[in-house]
């Protein structure tokens, strides 16, 4: 059995490389011959766990088919989220729980997909499911990335699953998942260190919506003035990143991880389907407030699918 | 939670109907409302096994929408194999066996794909993972599903999931699975009853590769002679077939499911690609033996995938 490369998606987030890791360790358990890999740096939030639990993190990589001929894809499914040449590798594998859109194969695959808050949550399941017992330190990334994804478990995204898997995993890494939690999420959210670049695009993910090319950026933030301070140079370099990627629209998520709040920023067009999409209008300075909203997956991309259709 | 229909592809074989009954008893049982339900007649060898399990078939629909706003697919995912509008409903589970392609959704989605021989055999393990108790008849069933499938677990799409799935399945359903597979499979072979259209569309399959529009059918016999001794009447069917729905080609495959080997037939064109898709070429009448290959999904549209793209 040849090789296989074990990745998430670009601008990775804690969960796209520890379930990764994770996924990577079960199947080589399990008999094939498999390397967690990231498809871009770590952020400052996954940096802190892998610190934290005494891991290393992957190597990054920018192709897959010089090294390998298929692959394995967590946390993500769409070709634009994926390694530049997928479409010159077979994908075997893909443990997900985002909606699925531009993936396709030739033949017959394994896919795992849930509607639950995070990656990690049907890995442990996976883990369950083969009898392959978990060790400490990947179940402390583990619940990191349930942390993560559910922002405390905070997230409307989060299921049931997310909080008893949290629970299973706490456990096994002698972890309490509050203290450990808070710690983690405000790692995440040093945005002083971050440049405008950073801070737009280091979470960003493409999204093909109606025939329009959607940026869309997310930053976790414990205060959102901190983030609208930099308005004009963030809008700035949206619109660079637009005219050099051919996107048709950048909009950036800013999330308030204490009051679960989000104001929207929105560069380029068609801000109207957008606005239609959330049933208001934008503010004058292209900002919008949106209570509540905290999950890019399911409180954003699902109403923007809708209305782009 | 408002009800859901669960249904396979059109053109519905033992496993198409038998995986919806299955799965939609499983997903009662967890706690959902669903009715099984299927898209077209069931053929002579379904009828021979849900009789011989004393069970009722489902209901036929030819569209969900005017009946519920969501549904869980099984044995399919591709949209042209699916109820005529299922771009009006929403897709909540997908149990698969299949390639994934022409498939979409707005949010995150439950879906579960394994490359294994039948659909009922991956139920069989959502059953024991929610450690649910199959009923004697719906094993029976979803036993006759897997002979189907794998003819016998003689098919190379044949896994060790199958092999093990049919041992665990007959014995809740007290059966010899030899002696009742033949049986059972040798009820889907009378060929005599069935007219042309039935021959060559019965288990037919819509697939879009690389922009042309291919309609597959698949035939099993015990003597191949006795599809083509009417051969010239089933070209003109599928002539009729691809100028009223707009195919660019028919492909009939008829299977010897004692000794394994097929012929195909071939209507429309580009033939060329086709034989190159098996690196060989038609004879003057448009036939081209391919011996061992008894699978349509593993062995005949991997190739033509390839072939076309």
């Amino acid at each position: 059995m040849s090789k296989e490369l074990v990745f998430g998606h670009q601008n990775p987030d804690t969960d796209a490389i520890v379930a990764a890791k994770a996924f990577s360790y079960l199947q080589n358990e399990i008999g094939y011959d498999t390397e967690p890999v990231m498809l871009g740096e770590a952020n400052a939030e996954t940096k802190f766990a892998f610190n934290h639990f005494g891991e290393e993190l992957p190597r990054i990589i920018t192709t897959a088919a010089d090294e390998v001929n298929s692959v394995m894809l967590v946390d993500h499914n769409e070709a634009p989220q994926s390694v530049s040449d997928i479409a010159d590798v077979e994908v075997t594998h893909v443990v997900d729980h985002h909606r699925i859109a531009d993936f396709a194969t030739a033949g017959p695959v394994w896919y795992t997909a849930r509607p639950v808050g995070c990656t990690s949550t049907i890995i442990l399941d996976l883990f369950i499911e083969n009898d392959i017992e978990i060790p400490v330190k990947l179940a402390g990334l583990m619940a990191s990335a349930i942390i993560s994804d559910t922002l405390l478990l905070k997230s409307p995204t989060t299921t049931d699953f997310d909080i008893n898997a949290l629970e299973t995993l706490a456990k096994i890494a002698k972890i309490d998942s509050e203290n450990y939690g808070l710690d983690l999420l405000k790692a995440g959210t040093d945005l002083d260190s971050k440049s405008d670049l950073q801070l737009v695009d280091g979470d960003a993910k493409t999204f093909e919506l109606g025939g329009k090319k959607l940026r869309i950026g997310q930053v976790n933030t414990v205060d959102l003035d901190d983030v609208f301070a930099r308005r004009e140079a963030l809008v700035t370099t949206m619109k660079a990143e637009i005219n050099s990627n051919g996107y048709d629209m950048f909009l950036l998520l800013a999330t308030n991880i204490l009051n679960s709040d989000s104001k929207l920023l929105a560069v380029g067009e068609p801000k109207e389907t957008v606005a239609a999409a959330f049933g208001k209008k934008f503010d004058t300075d292209n900002t919008m407030s949106l209570p509540g909203v905290v999950s890019r997956k399911k409180q954003v991309v699902p109403p923007l699918t809708d209305a782009f259709a």
